[in-house]
C-alpha cells in the first residue's frame, strides 16, 4: 500500500477494516472485562471505579497534537494524531489515543468526519461520527432541562428574581439549525410562558460541554454545574444552578455519559473518543477524564486540541492542563505543505504546483507557532502530514527549515498507510526522541493577573498584537467580572482560527494589528472567561447541499454516504 | 410478602431486586448470544436479523392490557402488564412483555415511572427512566434534523415553494418546555434565516415517533419517513421528506434505534421496551417491531395501549392491528375500587373510605369499556388491581358485577407481590381460559369510509356521543385530505383520557353530548388522520416543585430520587 492509491471513501476504508471486538482491544490495553460497559459489539464505555491500580506505573506521558494556523486545505490534525500512535504501537510502546468524539450537526451539513481519514480512523467510524454512545445527547438533555427549569422558575413566580433580559445561557440542539439562532419564546399569552427574547447553540457550545470536559469526577462535574451562572437578577447578581437546586437531577443526566468511551483504530490501538467541546467558545480538548483514564492505562497518550497551537494548544496548557495534571510531555505541530503555500498566498485551486518560494513565504505561520510552543517550556516536533501532490523538493526544502529553525521534524505518510505501514516510523522515533530531551512546563501566565492583563498577555505573546482593544460592553463586562469575583479566572479566546490576528485573511504571521474584543462571556462552571473577538458562530448553518441529501442505508442498515 | 408492606419507593425496591445478566435473560428466552448488542450490563438491543426461525413455531399470542378510564388516583396499568406476564410465566408459560419506553421530559416534572410499580418493574428503571438505549435521543435528532433542512431549504432559495406560514412539521425536545410551545424563529436579519411563527412538541408527540412505532422493518420506516407532509406549497400542495430527499439520512439516524431493546422484570421475565408515542396526537403503543419479536419468540405476549380503552385499544386495534398482524388473542381491561368510586362521585380525598354505593354508581364506566372491547370481536377479562386501601366487600362486589356481566374477572395483587408470589395465579388463569374462547377480531370500521364517517363511528360506537361538530377549520381539513386523496387513511383521537367525552369532569359513562372536532392533523408517514377534539397537550409544562429538584446521584453514582 503506498500514498499513490486508488481514491476511497474514509466510509469505504472503514467499511472494509478489519474491526476486532472491543473486549479483544480492552484485553490487549489491560482493562478488565468488568470495566466495561458495551454498547454493541465495537464501542465500551469504562466504569473507571474499576480499573485496578497497576503497582508501580507511573501515568502515562501526554503527546499532544497540534497544528499550524488551518486553512481550507485541512491539515489532517485527527488522522496524524490516529497515525502517530499507531506509528508508536508499532515501536512496540504501550499507548492510547485520546479523542474528541464530533458534533451530529455538521456532519448533516459539508463537514468531513473527526475520526481521522484514510487508514488513520477511528473505528466503527459511522457509530462516533452519529449518535456514538449518546453522551451528546445526554448533555443536550442536561442543558436543555436546565433551561426548562429556568423559565419554569420564572413563570411560577420568579423567587429568585430573574430578569428574562439578562438569561445568559441558552438551549442547544446537536443539529445545524440558522433559524435557531434568534428566536422569541414564551409566547401565546398567560399559560405558556413568560416571552423573552432567545437563542439556540449548537450542543458543543455548551457550557455543559465544557464543564463535562474538565471536570474530573462525578463529585467535580457536580461542583461545576452547580457554578454555572444562568443569568442574572434585576439586580444584576448573578444567578447559578445552585441557586435553582437542579444541580443534582443534572448530574444524574450525565452519570453514565461520563465514562469514556474506548473504541480502537484501523490498526487496533485502543482509543478513548469522548467529549467535544467547540474550540473557540470553549477549550476544545476531549473530556480530562479520558486524558487521565488513558494516562493510567498507557504508557503514552496520543491527544490532540481544536484548531491551531494559537488556540487549542494554548486552551490546553492554560485551561485544562489547570483543571488536572494533564500538562504535556511533548508537542506535535502538523504542518502540511499545502497550508504552508496558501499561508505563503497560494489560493486553493493552485496548490498542486510546486512553489519553494510560496512555502517559504508561509513558513512564517509555522514559526511563530514554534516559537508560541517553546514558551510553555516545550520545544515541539513538526510532523509534516504528507499528501500525494507534495514533491520531494518540497518535502526537503521543509525539512532542511526546520532543522535551520532548531526544531525536529519528520514526514508522516499516515493517511495512506495508516499504523499497518511504516509511513509514520520517522515521526514515532522523532517524538520519541524529543520525550527524552529536557523540558519544563509552565502556564503562559499566573491566574493572578486581571482577565484584561490575561487578554493582553496571550494577544501579545501568542497572537503578535500590537494593542488589544476592548469595546464598551466589553470594558462593562470587565468591571462586572471584578465585581463578582470571578477576576482570577483563566480565559477563553474565541478567535477565528484561521489567521493569528482577528481578522480570517490575515494568513501568514501578521504582525502590528490590534485585537478586538467585543464582549466577554463569563463561564462559571467551566472556569473560564470567554473572550469573544470577531463573529463567533455557536450554531452553524446548512450550505445549498447539505451531506444529509446523500446519507442513506443499505440492504444490511448500513451507513451510505456519511462521508 | 403481602400487600401490607412498609412503603418503599420504586426505586428503592429496583434497587434492591436481583438483577440478572441480560445475557442470561436472552438465553432463557433463546435468543442466541451473537443476536445481542449490549448496552451496558442489563440493557440490549436485538438484531433481528440474526434471530434464528423456530421450526414450527407459530407467533405468540398477544394479550392487550388496557383499562378503564383513568383517573388522578393511579390505576398502574404497566404494573398489571409486568404482573400479569410475571405470572404467566409462574404458570410454566414461554411470555414476553413489551412495553413503550418512557418519555424523559416529564420524569422531570412529576410523573411516576412508565415502567410497572412494586414488585412488577422492569429493570433497570433508572436506565430506562433516563436516556436507556439512546431511541428517543435519535428521533429526536432526525426531527430536529429534518426541520433543519425544511428551514434550511426556504433560506437557500426555496425550490419547493414551501409556504413558511404553512409548515406543519415541529421541532421536538424530550423536555417538559412550556416556553416552546410558542415561538418565533429565524430572526436576526437576512444571514440568519427566514422568520416565522413555530413552536416545540415533546419528542413522543413527533410523527417520527409514530412511524418508527408501526414501522414493519427498516425499509417500511424509509417508505413511512419520505410519506411524511411537513407543510403545504404557497398553492397548498404537501410537501413531503421525499421532496426534500431526506428519508435517507433520517433512516441513517434511527438505524440502530429501531432494534428492539430486551430488558428484564423483577421476577426475571423477558420485556421489549421499545418506542413511546403520545396516546394523544399519536396512537400510544410501543413498537410493531418489538410486538412482532416478542411473538417470534415467545408463546405469549403480554402488550400494552396507552390511557383508557376508548383511545389505547380503539387504536391499537383500528391503527397498530392495520400495520402489521399483531390483532389481540385477548384484552385485559384493568380496573381498581378506587377508580371507580371516583367514577362513581368520590373525591380523591376520600377514596380510602369504603363506599359500595359510588362503586356501584362508577361501575358505569367499566361497563362501556367492556362492551366496546367486544365490539372488536374479544370479551375482555377485568383484571381488579388490588390496593392496600381495598375492602374485602369491595372486592367481592365488584367481582359479583363483572360475573352479572357475563365478563371473567380476577383480583391481582401485584404490586406488593409481583411474579414472585401467588398475587396474580388467579388473573393468569382467566387470561389464559379467555384465549381458549371463540374470538372473531373485526376492526370497528373498514378503511373506506370517509375521514368524517370514521370519526362519527368512533365518537357513537365507542365513546357514546350522541353527535359531532366539526369547526370550520376542521370542515375545511377534511375538503383538503380528501382532495389530497388521504381520505383512506384510518383516524386517531386526540380526546382527553378522562372522559369518554370531550370534556375530562364528565366521569362515568356521559351519554347524549356532543363531541367537538377543533382541527384535523394529517399524519401521512404514519398513516392516520389524528382528530383534535378539545385542549390537546403536546409540550408539557414543568409544575411548581419539579421532581428534579429532588433528584441527584450518590457516592457510587447510582440514582437518587427518580421516583
Amino acid at each position: 500500500m503506498t500514498s499513490i492509491h486508488a481514491p476511497a471513501s474514509d466510509l469505504d476504508i472503514a467499511h472494509a477494516a478489519r474491526i476486532r471486538p472491543i473486549e479483544e482491544i480492552a484485553a490487549s490495553a489491560g482493562i478488565p472485562a468488568d470495566a466495561l460497559e458495551l454498547y454493541g459489539r465495537y464501542k465500551a464505555k469504562i466504569d473507571t471505579s474499576r480499573l485496578p491500580p497497576v503497582p508501580g506505573k507511573a501515568p502515562g506521558k501526554v503527546i499532544l497534537v497540534s497544528a499550524m494556523s488551518p486553512t481550507p486545505a485541512g491539515e489532517g490534525k485527527s488522522t496524524c494524531t490516529v497515525g502517530l500512535a499507531d506509528s508508536l504501537a508499532r515501536a512496540g510502546r504501550n499507548v492510547m489515543v485520546a479523542l474528541r468524539e464530533p458534533s451530529l450537526g455538521p456532519v448533516m451539513g459539508m463537514k468531513g468526519g473527526a475520526t481521522g481519514g484514510g487508514y488513520s480512523q477511528v473505528l466503527p467510524m459511522e457509530d462516533i461520527n452519529l449518535h456514538f454512545t449518546g453522551d451528546f445527547h445526554a448533555i443536550t438533555s442536561a442543558n436543555n432541562t436546565l433551561m426548562a427549569l429556568v423559565d419554569n422558575s420564572i413563570y411560577q413566580g420568579n423567587p429568585l428574581n430573574i430578569d428574562p433580559r439578562r438569561i445568559t445561557f441558552k438551549r442547544v440542539l446537536d443539529v445545524n439549525d440558522r433559524a435557531l439562532r434568534e428566536v422569541v419564546i414564551g409566547l401565546g399569552g398567560a399559560t405558556q410562558g413568560v416571552p423573552r427574547q432567545d437563542g439556540f447553540d449548537i450542543t458543543v457550545a455548551s457550557e455543559v460541554m465544557a464543564v463535562f470536559c474538565l471536570a474530573t469526577d462525578l463529585a467535580d462535574l457536580r461542583r461545576r454545574l452547580a457554578l454555572m451562572t444562568v443569568g442574572y437578577t434585576y439586580d444584576r447578581k448573578p444567578v447559578t444552578v445552585a441557586d435553582l437546586g437542579v444541580e443534582g437531577a443534572l448530574t444524574l443526566l450525565l452519570k453514565d455519559a461520563v465514562k469514556p468511551n474506548l473504541v480502537q483504530t484501523i490498526a487496533g490501538t485502543p482509543a478513548l473518543v469522548h467529549g467535544g467541546p467547540f474550540a473557540n467558545i470553549a477549550h476544545g480538548c476531549n473530556s480530562v477524564i479520558a486524558t487521565q483514564t488513558a494516562r493510567s492505562i498507557a504508557d503514552l497518550v496520543v491527544t490532540e486540541a481544536g484548531f491551531g497551537a494559537d488556540l487549542g494548544a494554548e486552551k490546553f496548557m492554560n485551561i485544562k492542563a489547570r483543571s488536572a495534571d494533564v500538562a504535556p510531555d511533548a508537542v506535535v505541530l502538523v504542518a502540511t505543505i499545502r497550508a504552508l503555500k496558501m499561508h505563503g498566498g497560494v489560493a486553493k485551486e493552485d496548490l498542486r504546483r510546486p512553489d519553494v518560494g510560496a512555502l517559504e513565504r508561509g513558513a512564517v505561520n509555522l514559526r511563530r507557532h514554534v516559537a508560541n510552543v517553546k514558551k510553555f517550556g516545550i520545544t515541539p516536533v513538526v510532523a509534516v502530514n504528507k499528501f500525494a501532490t507534495d514533491t520531494d523538493e518540497e518535502l526537503a526544502w521543509l525539512l532542511r527549515w526546520c532543522a535551520g529553525e532548531g526544531v525536529s521534524a519528520a514526514v508522516a505518510d499516515i493517511w495512506g498507510e495508516g499504523g499497518g505501514g511504516p509511513g509514520g516510523d520517522e515521526l514515532a522515533a522523532t517524538v520519541l526522541a524529543a520525550l527524552d530531551e529536557p523540558r519544563s512546563f509552565r502556564h503562559l501566565y499566573p491566574l493572578e493577573l486581571s482577565v484584561e492583563e490575561k487578554v493582553r498577555t496571550i494577544a501579545q505573546e501568542i497572537y503578535g498584537a500590537c494593542d488589544v482593544a476592548f469595546s464598551t460592553p466589553a470594558l462593562r463586562r470587565l468591571a462586572e467580572i471584578q465585581a463578582n469575583g470571578w477576576d482570577d479566572l483563566p480565559v477563553c479566546m474565541a478567535k477565528t482560527q484561521y489567521s493569528f490576528s482577528d481578522d480570517a485573511t490575515r494568513l501568514g504571521a501578521p504582525e502590528g494589528f490590534t485585537l478586538h474584543v467585543r464582549d466577554l462571556i463569563p463561564k462559571t462552571g467551566a472556569g473560564f472567561i470567554v473572550a469573544l473577538t470577531g463573529a463567533v458562530m455557536t450554531m452553524p448553518g446548512l450550505p445549498r447541499e447539505p451531506g444529509a441529501l446523500r446519507m442513506d442505508v443499505d440492504d444490511d442498515g448500513g451507513a451510505v454516504g456519511l462521508f
